[in-house]
């Protein structure tokens, strides 16, 4: 018998049908004598509705509005897959997010979860109920709803296990696991068995877009075993843990980030402390800046080039412009690029990594803009038009194509 | 400066633009220098919709999930009534029931309100706020959400001004108050200014339909004064309140109840302790009977005939014929019946009141089938057909016609 927290976002219980088989996934685990709590997100586009409902009333609703309002999407989906558990024999109580001791800061609609008094849960699980907790919501100091932001339901589910000291926390997808490439782009791409938290954190980050950051690094913190499955197939899906135990692969996965614009400044006098200025002016207004390229001074002057996302470019062009020390200076955009990247503890022992890498790329006839490693990662950005196949040409020199 | 609670009712929330409109009344009310709480039910069709949903998973849902459920639907129109009010310039907030200190019994789907812990609501309104509180829910004892039932709103509205000793509390409807009749039906109806809690209990109990009689229960038990009046018009309405300083008038109003339903035994033989097991029967049933007549006696027999509830006469019957004691007996159950009232304080010291109405009803030629009285109310079963020519020449008797 284990403790088994389940994870299910807002597609897995869009309706009625899929309701039911969340219900069906969670009463077997149940019934296969394990103690489960269930995290669940709002059904499909509840939270739009309500963000719409919102916008007609005003443009500026105060945060602790919305997390009232928005967190009425989650009290509906856990009391439905409560009633379809009960329904599936398995005694069944949903609790909202403050019912089940998720205690916030008070940064409404981002809140950080302080701790998770479990001492409800534990009175529920003791009395042998599956328990369906609220994602994506908690309570602050004040008494109010706080909401936790993006990917708030993953966190949860992560914190839950965490504190409860599950013995596994399964987040089940629309994906069967991790793959070693985008499994809809690549047909040879691999479903991986593991990976290393810290794998994963690089390729999250790289938009394999399966798990939040957040909830990976926090099952890092707190060594949380996770578990990446699909809702609509019965297949073991990819365990996320700590490296001990796990063979080390060269490369793990394959990823493409279309998210991306690079900004160079072209001609910037060689003096000290620009690249401190120009930089440091992008962190005050959040915008994150990713590859950085400074090239080597010739006479006097260098060009320096950086990623942000894409979204962020225009913002930080704008920004660029108010900085005297640029004055008159040509500010390049360029939004028609790619990241590329591959991720691997093993590469932390194999120098040749990346040399195999660009050799697949030059063999591809791809040409490279930049590149920027990490001890785990290589990135390198490309024209967005190449990245498919530049995906492939990687994936291809690093992985049997069976 | 005065502290006043509203309360809107479900279809005056419906869409944006009705809440538009009750966060002006709200707003217009603070901005006046008092302090405002309002309750607000669910908007429009949220309820239903809600039960719709549990209606696909199950038929057979726990009412602690089914309570889950639906009060997400109060959580939605407190943020937006709230977002409403802070876009008129009125800092606002909303709080659940569970916030605003609603502590109930644990009778999940019909919670009755143990206490109102209003510290929370005295610190928003020290701080000037208005305060939006979902009605219709409120806390048991495990920590579990809970509903009020049916008219759970009008309910937490009063039990709100009565914990906060408030001045007034005011229920918005769709009608202008309280009526002297069905003024849909019947052209020459009166507004009145005032009426007392025992007139008001006897009009909604006889279908007036404006204010649900748990709601008038509690006010007259914690002298809280009501104002009855429509969202949509910008009308004083009528004031339900203790009878000291009101005008007793002889008749109140003339209110017409067609969900009724008379069933006769005939022929019952006349010995003692058979009208008490025919009515302890219908109680442990909890079916409320109303008007009860009782022939006298015949040859050793006589017939016992009474009304209950329209929707209640199947189950009636159905009782009946299982008792030993009637076997054999003729059961005749007539549901085409209506039961016309005239309710006033008045009447008390008037005992012409009752002759008048008969009067009235024998010159419009209209056969009465039972009567009742009470102090305060002499009500009459005649045939359905007959009910609004009942009302209009009852109405006239009392009533001038401007």
């Amino acid at each position: 018998m284990a403790l088994i927290v389940q994870k299910f976002g807002g597609s897995s219980v869009a309706d009625a049908a899929r309701v039911r088989n969340v219900a069906r996934i969670v009463t077997d685990t149940h019934k296969a004598g394990n103690d489960v709590v269930v995290v669940v997100s709002a059904q499909g586009d509840t939270t739009d509705d309500l963000i719409a409902k919102a916008a007609e009333i005003t443009g500026n609703a105060p945060k602790r509005e919305m997390d009232q309002l928005l967190t009425a999407g989650e009290q509906i989906s856990i009391s439905l897959l409560a009633m379809a558990c009960n329904e599936l024999g398995c005694p069944t109580v949903s609790l909202l997010g403050w019912q089940a001791g998720f205690q916030t800061d008070s940064k409404y609609g981002a809140a950080r979860i302080k701790t998770v008094r479990t001492e409800r849960l534990q009175v529920e699980l003791g009395r042998k109920n599956i328990v369906v907790v609220a994602g994506f919501q908690g309570l602050c100091k004040y008494d109010d709803i706080t909401t936790l932001g993006r990917g708030g339901s993953d966190t949860s589910a992560v914190a839950l296990a965490a504190a409860l000291h599950a013995d596994r926390c399964q987040i089940f997808t629309d994906v069967e696991g991790v793959f070693t490439a985008d499994p809809r782009k690549l047909r040879h791409a691999q479903k991986l068995a593991e990976i290393t938290y810290d794998e994963m954190l690089e390729l999250a980050t790289l938009g394999a877009q399966v798990l939040n950051n957040r909830s990976v690094e926090m099952a890092k913190k707190y060594n949380v075993e996770l578990e990446v499955l699909s809702s609509l197939t019965n297949q073991p899906g990819t365990i996320v843990k700590e490296a001990a135990n796990m063979e080390k692969m060269l490369v793990r996965g394959v990823t493409k980030d279309s998210d991306a614009a690079r900004i160079s400044v072209i001609g910037v006098p060689d003096v000290p402390g620009i690249a401190f200025k120009i930089f440091s002016r992008l962190a005050a207004k959040n915008i994150n800046v990713d590859i950085i390229l400074q090239s080597v001074g010739h006479q006097g002057r260098q060009d320096i080039s950086f990623t942000v996302g894409s979204d962020h470019a225009e913002e930080a062009i704008g920004l660029l412009r108010g900085l005297d020390l640029l004055n008159g200076l040509e500010l390049v955009c360029d939004t028609a690029v790619a990241k590329v990247s591959a991720v691997g503890a093993g590469m932390e022992t194999h120098p040749g990594t990346a040399s195999k890498m660009f050799e697949a790329l030059f063999e591809a006839d791809i040409n490279i803009l930049m590149i920027a490693t990490s001890e785990i990662k290589i990135s390198v950005l490309i024209a967005e038009a190449d990245a498919d196949r530049a995906v492939a040409a990687v994936h291809r020199a690093f992985f049997a194509e069976g």
